[in-house]
Parts: C-alpha cells; structure tokens; sequence
C-alpha cells in the first residue's frame, strides 16, 4: 500500500512512519526535511505536493497548528492559526487529495479529546477538531469511488509528557493505541468514524 | 433584561424577535435593516455594533451563513463561506461582546443537527457547526463573572419548508420548540451545553 503521511516529523508522525514504512510505502510529508515538503495552510502546495506523490491509496495527517495559551490571548487574529492548521489544512488536503488517491483509497485525520472535554488553553484546538470531526463525517456521504475518511482522536499522547500538566484527568493515550486507532481507520471498512484510540 | 439578536431579519430571528421583544428590550441586529447593522465577518464591524448597543445581559445569534451545494464545488474558497461566516462570525461575537456583556449575562450560538446527522451539500455547515459546538464547551471552562454559553442545534425548521427535500428522515424543529431552545440557554442556568430543541 502507498501511503502519504503528512506531519511526519511530528512526535505521532514519525511513530507512525516508522510502524508503517516495514510493510507499506510510505511517502512522508511535512513542512522541513520529509520526502516532499509542503505547508497544509496553502492549497497550492497542497496541491503542488499530491502532483509530486502521485496516485495513492491511503493518507494520514498528524498535522495540526492551532494557538495554544491563555484565553485573554484568544481573539481573530490568534483564532486563525487553528482555521488555517488544524482545520482548513486537513480539509484542503481532503478536498484536493480527493482527486489523486486511489479507488477504495482512506483518508485519516487527526483531531483529538478536546472536542468534547475542553482543558483551559485549547479553545482552538477544540474548535478546529469539531469542525473536523463534523467533515469527516459529511465527506464520508460524498466521496465516491470506495473512498473512506476517518478521524483519530486520542487524548494527550504518552511520548509528549510536556502536555501532561495541562490536561488534568486525562490518561495518555499510549503510542501504540494510537497506532492501532490508525491501523482501524486505514485497514478496516469504517467510514465516518471518529476513533478513539 | 437587555438582548441582542443577530440575525434578526432571517426566519429564526424574526421569530425570537417576535416572542422576546414582549418581554424583554431587544437589539436587532442584521446586515441591511435592524437597529443596528453589521457584518459578522468583520470584527471591526462586530466590535462597532458592540459599542453602539452598549452593555447588554444576553445574546443570541441565529445567522449563520455558509456554502450551500454539490460536493463537487466545495473548494478551499467555497468552503471560508461558512468558516468566515458561521464559524468566525459567531465565535467573534463571543471574543469581542465578551468584554460588553454584564456579568451573568449569556451568549447563545446557533449549530445544527447537521453536525452529527449529515445530508448531502451541506459539509460546509457542517464543519462550522462541529467547530461552534466544540467551542462553547471550551469557552464555558474560560469566560469568568459568571457569563454563560451555549448552543441551540435545531434541525431543518418548520417554518423553511423549501429546506425540507434536503433533509430526509429529520422531523422539523417547530418555532415554539426553538423558542423553547433558546429561553433554557437564556433563563436557564446551564453552560457549555449543545441544546437540541
């Protein structure tokens, strides 16, 4: 199987490229040193990186730029980093990426628990992972062609314990469930889905 | 107690108008004729209707636009119909009229059942819905002096008929239970809820 995976410097990207690149092609993406670049805030390299990949039968996204800080920090402009990143990345890489993968191909996107258990300094985040989830399962009655899209919701994930702190109650989401939430989405036949890894 | 209703000249708002202006001085607002005009995709616009109503206990918003049609249209530029209008708009509304509301006042945002019950041509509300819901619970863990938020998620409304083709299998929301939907948001004391009227 080829695979795209976009954010693939990231903490979950480069776990996930290193479980995945032992039986499948992987094509890692990000915004540096990955084998194409690209930065999910601009169609055009959006669209300019799917040329470069070619035809491909799953992508993941573990990219997602969203402010985080105080809520008195919080206003249209700061906003916007999350509408850019989070949001409009993943839906851009959906909505072009659309037109490059293959038949029977997935889409997996990342989102997280935020949506429905806010912590204090993640408004945006919440915000661009309700939207996303939203589309994810608005696309799932729209795509043609087999085409599948899913999202993967952990909560603060085991190798980032600089987060820890600011996500009282929450368990970590280990690496390997987070994984096996993408191993569902990528190899099993759910669409529309939300997983919680 | 002192309202403003944005969106007042839409199907809902002149409803809500209707049933609150009895009881309650009520601010229209919309973009052509109300009280006061704005444009909710402009925080400027937003921050100059704040500062012409003054001080206010409750808001609510019923105007939510976004992109309407085929899948196939739905591009990046499509799709900041609703990120500009529904999503932006309201959760600015909230940034800005934060600093006018009255202490114990109340912001009450409009979503729908699209978010979780998706009909074909309508993914970019849906988005926008997902973001606003995720974005009251957020804001209700920040917002302090005693101000609440919450949405009202009503389906396709009773008083849209032409609407109805689009929405198979959903019961209309009748205009008394959204007015219902909107007084427990209001007069009730719940926050960082997704009220379904």
């Amino acid at each position: 199987m080829k695979m795209i995976i976009v954010g693939a410097s990231g903490t979950m990207g480069k776990y996930l490229t290193g479980a995945f690149e032992k039986e499948h092609e992987v094509i890692s993406v990000n915004s540096k040193d990955g084998h194409i670049p690209t930065d999910i805030t601009s169609p055009e390299a959006i669209e300019k990186m799917f040329s470069q990949a070619g035809p491909f039968d799953a992508l993941i996204c573990t990219a997602g730029p969203s402010f985080v800080g105080p809520w008195k920090n919080l206003n249209d402009q700061s906003f916007r980093k999350g509408i850019e990143g989070k949001l409009m990345g993943q839906i851009n890489l959906v909505l072009i990426g659309q037109h490059y993968i293959n038949p029977g191909g997935s889409f997996t996107l990342i989102t997280g628990a935020l949506t429905h258990t806010p912590q204090r300094g993640f408004a945006n985040a919440a915000a661009a992972n309700g939207a996303v989830e939203a589309f994810v399962r608005a696309a799932a009655i729209e795509l043609g062609r087999g085409i599948r899209i899913n999202a993967v919701s952990p909560t603060v994930i085991e190798d980032s314990p600089q987060y820890f702190p600011f996500f009282p109650g929450e368990i970590p989401t280990t690496m390997k469930a987070l994984e096996y939430g993408f191993r569902r989405s990528i190899f099993g036949a759910g669409t529309g889905q939300v997983i919680q890894p």
